[in-house]
């Protein structure tokens, strides 16, 4: 199997982006199944262009986008996207869009087609808080999760897609007063428990992992 | 114009509900238009089941189900609701289903076509804290959303509906630790504004309420 | 008895600061028990010369002294005050002390000699969210309620004194995103049921609000 | 220098006590200077009587004591500990004092003499979040920082002592939900990084840390 992962260059005034340097690290193959990592601009339209050509070439199994979200605990895999543009913040290419739809022809959201509570447990259970995550925002990290569900959705029904958020890496946080980070080794082996999971074709879990509200 | 409003009965341990003590208090007119009111069990099916059986008999131009989101600093205007049920605690008739589709050949998500932003506006200018929310859970407030939603998207396209999530009344609060609380004339006010606002047919706004993450 | 009860002016941009406007409308007499209500300055020296002068004029029996805290969900009683000013921002006459002792010759710490849990209680069983707190900050609320148990402490021992924190009204948490607030009726319902319990000399209760960390 | 260091044995259902391993894990000398480390039980008087008498073997010229914060984001350096125990669970030995001075005869509170804004901005300068914090709480990890303080004010003034807290490690916050941690290795990174600002005799910085309430 081959898996298509992304992360993100840095936005939001940072210097780093947690999201890319957790997947460049990653090997180029594990247990047998090779690993494609690219690094996608924080940019609304762009980022699927990229992603999607590179998609087209390497024909993958597998694609999973990962992105940060500050602020946040531990690892989250996201549910679902929705077709919804809304920058309270430019991207990196000063486009801010308000109230757009990502795709005028598109449903409003899109459930992951991931085993997204066996992900979830995989982490927990390799040691790294992660929790199922119902929302990833409207910015670009909730858009390009949108796209590859919508071609996923829209004839490439045979692969697996989705998103994974991260938190800031200590040194990000360190001066930004309470707010919670993880280390590039936890992001890391988190991120690899999941992979595998995925990869090995777990059957998603039955148990409980909804909110009240 | 007619509004068909509805509150929930408690569960969770609770004694009491605010989404139905603040929409009971609502007057049975408001500027010359009708307001109707009812209280649903908090339980999957039953709560749309009564819902949809008063809305075929009233007919009305606009479906506005309020529910209690415990934990909450303000009112919550839900944007969006998912094809998922999926609960962390039975409902009130004992029923927990985990990752079961709302209804099997609907689509994964809705938006809401009321003006959500302005909705959000009207009750900061009333002076009660509001935002807009990304999701509405995976127990029965999404559910009866969704519901709504679905109805009118496979029909009724000329009715508005959405959802409105209130956090904790102060005397639900009180005991519990650090837990935000709204007074329940703070929520009649803010509702009041957002229930103006809808039958105004004020457009939404074009300004970012969006999340980075 | 006599009570003097003092609130803040408004600090920080806000235009109005909830610890004055709810010991403003506090009545006259309570039980047949005297309150005298006095706003003071945001300001590290004035705000205790104030009240200073006044206390001398009024000899009273309970002082207390009320402010906001931003941020806070519920009523809170401060356990302790520390003999520090440390100012994130300047006071209202432009000073900003940094790691400065209020006393030279003063200890460390005060407790408050007021029956700090049977307040909590008696704000609970009024149905208005209330705890304990163990920091009043570094800021003016803290300078106040130091200087009051210095002056306790060094002289008149039979007086009890304390602080209450108060959070943000509605009216300043909409907007300022998701903040928690309480209504000025809860607040003033809160106030009043502590100032009776403090009035009717209830003993402390034998029950842990303590914190693990 | 000589530099008695300790750390806490598991409490409160947990496994781990990320405190000790941290503490532990630090070298026996630092750039010449002596470090001795012992692990404490987590009980109100044996916690203490323990430190001391290895406080006489070794008469050390610095005493830090580490425990954990579970639920915090970063290091916390503690500015002040106060004469209260007050358990909202039982110590590991099932003693649950409540509203209980630590002594009789001491004051209500003592400030660390540590050069405790130095430390913080070390861990910052060192990439790992730390801030000041104004309550050890009233368990024992405030019991035992406020009796090293007594020790300190009641005779052996040229040393210098205070706490920090640590918070859950990544494996005790996985499966809790939202809740934050910090790896081993950054503990291990900003608590060297606050030994060697202690050592080195920094002086305390003139800037601003402290909180409005």
């Amino acid at each position: 199997m081959k898996v298509l992962l992304s992360g993100f260059d840095p936005f939001g005034g940072e210097e780093i982006n947690p999201s890319w340097e957790v997947v460049r690290s990653l090997p180029d193959s594990l247990k047998g199944h090779i690993l494609v990592k690219t690094q996608l601009p924080t940019a609304f339209g762009e980022s699927f262009h990229n992603l999607n050509s590179l998609w087209d070439r390497e024909n993958p199994d597998i694609v999973l986008a990962v992105g940060q979200a500050g602020g946040r605990s531990g690892l989250s895999v996201e549910r679902v996207a929705i077709n919804l543009d809304d920058g309270r913040i430019p991207d990196n290419r000063g486009r801010q869009p308000v109230d757009s739809p990502i795709t005028e022809d598109g449903p409003d959201g899109y459930f992951s087609n991931l085993p997204v509570k066996a992900m979830v447990r995989a982490s927990i259970e390799a040691g790294i808080p992660a929790s199922l995550s119902f929302s990833a925002g409207t910015f670009v990290c909730n858009h390009i999760m949108y796209r590859i569900l919508h071609r996923i959705n829209t004839g490439d029904s045979k692969i697996k897609g989705g998103f994974i958020h991260v938190p800031f890496l200590p040194d990000q946080a360190a001066g930004k007063g309470d707010v919670p980070s993880m280390s590039f080794e936890s992001m890391r082996t988190g991120l690899l428990a999941m992979v595998e999971a995925v990869i090995a074709g777990k059957p998603d879990l039955n148990v409980p992992m909804g909110r009240i509200c």
